[in-house]
């Protein structure tokens, strides 16, 4: 037997300590020899493909094309939308080797290098809707330190660049993409979001309004899952793109720009996870089923053959044999339950006798006899099941986790207890700041979903009816 | 009318005017305002996607997995293999934010960054073979004048990097993921190559050897299509990556990297351009057809719905159905024809009387009255009869293009005319430098397929029975 320690020493509880730990032995992730960049193992950027396949599917259907620009940005565009410069400036990082007498920064994010191309490509209202995205690396020279997939510095992403004729087309699409987002988190990831826009001090630095989805960890923490930005015609300005109307004149578009990262699988895994180790939902597990024969002499040539049998029934899935030698069945079923596979198959001498398995799902530990003959049916509604259950407990702990409080007293008790704090503020910067401040939780967003009720700001005391959900962030 | 002048002001023969022009003016990529980079445009990303789709999906049969890597590599990683070092210091850019006391360089591949991590994954045999691929932009600071596709400061890849117990595991696999790129030269891009031996001048910086598949071009010059490295234990050594193996002993194991670039895509446009503009093979071409409605008044609503019907019908293909107003047939016909989609399906009066519709190959430009109940069958047949046919011309070009010289004259001659010359040569480093002062010409490969006849160097004079190719480079 070879078989090393493995297992998680801390429990779900104590996220901070699990977290890295469920992640590297998993081989999800691991950290690198380069300070605050991390490498994104099979097991996770599996995880990754997935989302990428699913998102371009569906970006494609509403007519986003793909392309590629260049990871350099000259200095003197990042200059020229002020709020953007402003905003991005602290964390971008730079090239040496400079012959052009002019700085060039690695992208933070791709808005000024694609709209000087935009500014030469589009010429008329034919040119128009132009929807371009990119999946690439970003860099953002972060000084705090690494935390894997949340805080690195450099992610993987998708950013989508849409340029319109009126403003009305522009937010319905801003909105649009964030409700695809919404998809994506709910029915891909099984990750309850919360779905609104973001508040003057928190929008994009150089957009006109920020939507976004926010999910809320079980370490009290909101996490934002992705943004769309409308950015009215602030860049179009900056870059000189316009276009001639069909009343020939010239006119400014307006554009969005919309991203989604690779932290979102860590958001994926500290909902998901339990003492045990990581749990992948389905729909973007890079294996769905690991089969494991349990071989002690009797059968096992039977037995082995039953595995293989099965793998090639459940060929439309990812299906992991696990043979291997030197490994007891029990190692082996930790192990997988650490990488978080859903289904476990296991196949022992008496399951041959009974011509059945036995199924074993992740995300409860249920157990089922299931008859051979019913196999692919099985699995298949099984992981329906757990894609589904998978989101229900993650709705019903956001739902469980928001407070409503009436002063500002139960607002600092609620945010000490690490809940999501929805009420009344006025969105005002300096009251914003000022929440921060005192007790350090942030805007998450003002839901779309509002019940419009009048009162006073939970902070400042001053009328309004804006609902907004507050609370620790990373 | 809005009809714009569009078209390429230079025969394809003139090819170093009419390369940019069709690419610029098909809409595949841009110059870009960072000097050496490029934009990839939808049209020219479409073709990278299904190179992608294509060989992502070959190798993960193989046992491949993705995964993704630091775009950062410490400065004191590329020192580790001396080679490696030497070979790519010239063209290293570097982070001017260096707060960790030592320089970051841009990764130009990722062997070194790879490999450190490798020498803390691998442990035991179990842990062997390790098959991991990237799909990464990389980074090479050239200082000669960008060529789209062929020479940018930034291009996109894939790298496999694999490493094994045996030496012969390995060179076998090497070996195997040339032939992987061979079939994606030839059956998807329809490019024919010359699979071989890169001599040791050539060879890839600390690899044992280099193998490689060669395209020639239409203007006499050799194109590395792809390659694959056998590293043997050069970086293992390098990087400590040992294990301990089924004798219980430690043992250093045996490496190979490979990997093909967006620069093929510049070979496709050089290899089946015309003086129209860009053909593109159909198995990478991002739209396979254009429905071209003639709209004269006479039964326009039917033969607009005729064009929806087809475009129906073809809907496992990327069909564009092209009902814009304000321009020609005519002016719409040169336009998808620079572009290079396969192929037109041309829709008038006429043809609705018929209930017929004309279909063009963009190839050879042949028309065809096809009925429209046999419109599926017709278009399937005619892109598998472009897609070999294009492979097929390009075999026939690579086979006039190769001569045999028999003294060296001959060979002066033969690379004067811009020929593929293969020759007798003794592969020696020195003889290899002559040649190239003496004619500017570099070598391709050693091919596979030698007839091994001893005679002399054509350079030198010594024995030697290696045949190796010669041409001009780009």
């Amino acid at each position: 037997m070879v078989e090393k320690a493995i297992g998680i020493t801390a429990p779900k509880s104590r996220l901070d300590e699990w977290y890295p730990q469920a992640i590297v032995k998993a081989e999800i992730a691991d950290y690198s020899p380069v300070k605050g960049c991390m490498v994104i193992r099979p097991h996770g950027y599996g995880m990754w493909e997935h989302i990428q396949q699913y998102f371009d599917g569906r970006i494609k259907k509403l007519g986003v094309k793909n392309a590629y620009f260049p990871l350099f940005i000259p200095e003197s565009f990042f200059k020229k939308e002020a709020q953007h410069a402003e905003g991005f400036a602290p964390e971008v990082a730079w090239i040496a080797n400079s012959e052009e007498g002019e700085r060039l920064a690695i992208r933070p994010t791709s808005e000024t290098i694609m709209y000087d191309m935009y500014s030469r490509w589009i010429r008329s209202y034919r040119d128009l809707p132009l929807r371009i995205n990119q999946w690439a690396n970003v860099v953002r020279w972060e000084t705090k330190a690494t935390k894997l997939f949340l805080r690195t510095r450099e992610f993987l992403w998708q950013e989508g660049h849409c340029v319109y004729e009126t403003d009305e087309e522009c937010a319905k699409e801003t909105r649009l993409y964030l409700e695809e987002y919404q998809k994506l988190c709910e029915e891909v990831l099984g990750v309850a979001v919360i779905a609104g826009r973001k508040t003057e001090h928190e929008k994009f630095a150089g957009a006109k309004y920020t939507l976004s989805v926010e999910a809320f960890m079980p370490d009290g923490k909101g996490l934002q899952m992705a943004t769309s930005h409308h950015l009215g015609q602030n860049f179009a300005k900056a870059f000189g793109i316009s276009y001639l109307g069909k009343d020939e004149e010239a006119h400014l578009p307006y554009q969005n720009s919309w991203g989604i990262s690779t932290r979102t699988i860590g958001a994926v895994i500290m909902e998901h996870g339990d003492d045990k180790g990581v749990v992948i939902p389905p729909a973007i597990a890079p294996i769905h089923c690991v089969v494991i024969p349990i071989l002690f002499g009797k059968h096992d040539e039977a037995i082995l053959q039953k595995a293989k049998d099965i793998q090639k029934k459940l060929k439309w899935l990812q299906v992991e044999l696990d043979d291997r030698k030197g490994y007891t069945p029990g190692w082996k079923y930790n192990e997988w339950e650490m990488k978080g596979v859903p289904l476990r198959i296991e196949i022992g001498p008496k399951d041959i006798e009974k011509n059945c398995v036995v199924v074993i799902r992740r995300d409860t530990g249920e157990k089922q006899d299931v008859a051979c003959k019913d196999i692919v049916s099985y699995v298949k509604a099984c992981l329906e099941d757990i894609q589904k259950s998978m989101l229900r407990k993650s709705k019903e702990r956001m739902a469980k986790s928001i407070v409503h409080p009436q002063n500002w007293e139960e607002v600092v008790k609620a945010l000490d207890e690490r809940k999501l704090v929805l009420g009344l503020f006025c969105g005002k910067i300096e009251c914003e700041a000022g929440i921060k401040e005192k007790t350090g939780a942030t805007s998450r967003n003002i839901p779309f979903d509002q019940k419009g009720q009048a009162g006073k700001c939970l902070h400042c005391g001053k009328e309004t009816s804006t609902e907004i959900y507050f609370s620790k962030g990373y």
